[in-house]
């Protein structure tokens, strides 16, 4: 176990990555219906070209280019037609000099022909003849036929969260199955004698579950699969038994507080006497969320979180959704939704410390502004009513009314 | 059917949604633990108030604010402790002039105490005596006991899709299921003789369904449910048969081109037949996507989309999802992905047309560049390279190599 210094998120989500293997989970095979929103674990690879034939891309007539040098209003270029080329089959004839044939946007070029006129640059005489009044070059409106994917080219990277158009491509190179990699399991343990069940009545001194709601949905979010373990009393032996599952049937575990006074100190001790090299940090400089702890056992991230539903956010978003993101293998830039506003009021920070208000946007005049919900941490209703997030970096000690500043948006 | 003059997208948009009914689908009734990301068809209004009793913010000693008054380190206050108090009971005792009781974060505080002074503040004597080192204020350290939501109170407005949040609120109310709006069924008809399924080999000439797998992913991400109705000939019969059984079946219709000649028409003569008022435009002046068409028949919307996969994932994210927003009652504020660059090379725009150019991003000395993927609309590979969607709106005639851009990263 580290030392008890509170470090900056940054490095304490540094010192977890570290001591978890770069995308530590296997993979599987879905099918591509299946397949929206996960994760590719290897390099996709192009079976074969596409489109695989020579395409027109335009409504018109296909032809040899040559045909048309030199044609314009004034001196128009006449050329047969051959005939039309019906969709989704090999034509039937090859086009030789002096000669076309209609095509559609998607047709095959017969053979022979090398270019398509667009319809609106022709004039057709009568069903064998038309006037080109414009001329084409060769290969012009025209897709080659390795001119989208390449064979062997690689098509999606590994490491990528496919998109509904990453799953079309795919579709369209004839690939039913994709390799990607297992959702994560994130087991949720909830401790403190004061909470029952959202769906008990509760009596005074008693609080619904909030938390395994919020981390379930934000879970989900994060592409793994959450797994509740129920709500604990804050008792070592029962506190140990359950992490002890948990680390057994997940691939991250999540403890929440338990607001009572000694529990920090039983989650830090649970977490140490599972294995190496267990507690890596155990406070963090933010707030809400500072007293979270983080560590890896046996290879598997676990976090006590603190109980206040706020906390529990903050910490998820800071802490917990980096790591999935890293054993799920995600490559990719992230970017957030912000907005620039006003602050509506002058705030107070501590220097040193990462702060995280939580604002709704109000617009007036055509100003937006962020309007700061300064809440005790523990009321829920600070987050439902959040339109965003106002991040105070630790080495400002606040922020000016009026001044301009960036809100994150609450997915 | 209204003149074929070209509109512009919001121009579109507006037409369509004055012809479908706001929020024109059903609602049903779900557990909190399918909530997740749904729209809540009504306001929900909280049944109770939370927390429900007067609850310490803090570990410490709850007590009577008075006997601190004037307490300091020089001159601190002797108070007598009368006991611990367990979290989750309401404690079994009261506190009189004098007497203070241990509690911890969330614990209730005791009849007769109004404070709680923090651990911090206090030197323990004994097991039955403290010093106050520092005064509190009546009610400091406390939350009232519906100082988080009041009973009664508009907890979530209707038409918010319910965020992971949202649902701990719920919970914490003791809020077990929520009315929230159906899903609407999006029907996706693919036309077009050239197509054939992504599990057929594609001969030459034809080439494999693309679409229905981005109108399937675009869809799900709208907070729709797809419903593919297969790849249909370009023989108007049978389009038509299909578009009414789509119409039974679901509550937004899309039929992607057919990339043959007089298929357009063929899509509106269908959309026509179907009922009143039938096509509301016809093309609209973006690029690509211009032969979109738009109507509402029967009070359900229908699409005929271009064939090319860049179309179809433009015109969706134009037309559809507003649409289908509007009809799930989603009332809330748009925020989109945006990140600045600079343009890596000249583009050109025609006024009076939306252009919307695929990009990627590239990273060059620390400047972010974007890089236009300039394909023909037709090729996959230019979506599933972009990073995001440069805009060019209708009044400017092209981008400058160096200007500075917003671009709109795809998810």
């Amino acid at each position: 176990m580290l030392d008890k210094k509170y470090l900056l998120p940054k490095d304490a989500v540094k010192l977890i990555l570290e001591n978890v293997k770069f995308r530590s989970l296997s993979s599987e095979r879905v099918s591509l219906e299946e397949a929206y929103d996960r994760v590719t674990y290897d390099d996709i690879v192009a079976p074969e070209d596409l489109p695989g034939f020579l395409r027109s891309t335009v409504d018109g007539f296909a032809l040899k280019a040559s045909d048309t040098f030199g044609a314009r209003e004034s001196s128009p270029a006449y050329i047969n037609v051959k005939g039309d080329i019906p969709m989704g089959i090999i034509p039937g004839f090859t086009i030789s000099q002096g000669e076309c044939a209609s095509i559609a946007t998607g047709g095959m070029l017969p053979e022979g022909a090398d270019a398509v006129v667009m319809i609106e640059h022709v004039n057709i005489i009568s069903q064998d003849l038309i006037e080109v009044l414009k001329s084409v070059s060769p290969w012009e409106n025209v897709i080659f036929k390795d001119e989208d994917i390449k064979k062997g080219e690689i098509v999606i990277k590994a490491g990528k969260r496919l998109k509904p158009q990453d799953i079309g491509a795919l579709a369209g190179l004839g690939i039913t199955t994709v390799q990607v990699t297992r959702k994560p399991i994130v087991s949720i343990i909830l401790t403190g004698d004061e909470i029952v069940p959202h769906t008990e009545k509760a009596l005074p001194g008693q609080v619904r579950d909030v938390n395994s709601f919020t981390l379930s949905g934000l879970s989900i979010k994060a592409g793994a699969v959450p797994l509740k373990m129920g709500i604990l009393r804050d008792v070592y032996e029962e506190i140990k038994v359950a992490v002890e599952k948990a680390f057994e049937n997940s691939d991250v575990v999540l403890i929440t507080g338990g607001t009572s006074a000694g529990l920090k100190d039983m989650t830090a001790k649970v977490i140490d006497e599972l294995g190496s090299p267990g507690v890596l940090f155990h406070g963090a400089s933010i707030k809400p969320g500072k007293p979270i702890i983080g560590g890896v056992c046996r290879g598997k991230p676990v976090f006590g979180l603190p109980g206040h539903p706020v906390a529990v956010y903050i910490c998820f978003e800071l802490f917990v959704r980096p790591v999935i993101e890293q054993m799920l293998g995600l490559k990719e830039r992230k970017v957030k939704r912000f907005l620039k506003a006003k602050m509506a009021r002058n705030l107070h920070s501590q220097a040193g410390r990462e702060d995280f208000i939580r604002v709704f946007l109000e617009e007036k005049d055509g100003q937006l502004w962020a309007v700061p919900l300064l809440s005790k941490s523990g009321l829920i209703m600070s987050l439902v009513k959040a339109d965003g997030i106002v991040y105070i970096p630790s080495d400002l000690i606040g922020l000016q009314e009026g001044e301009e500043v960036l809100v994150e948006i609450i997915d």
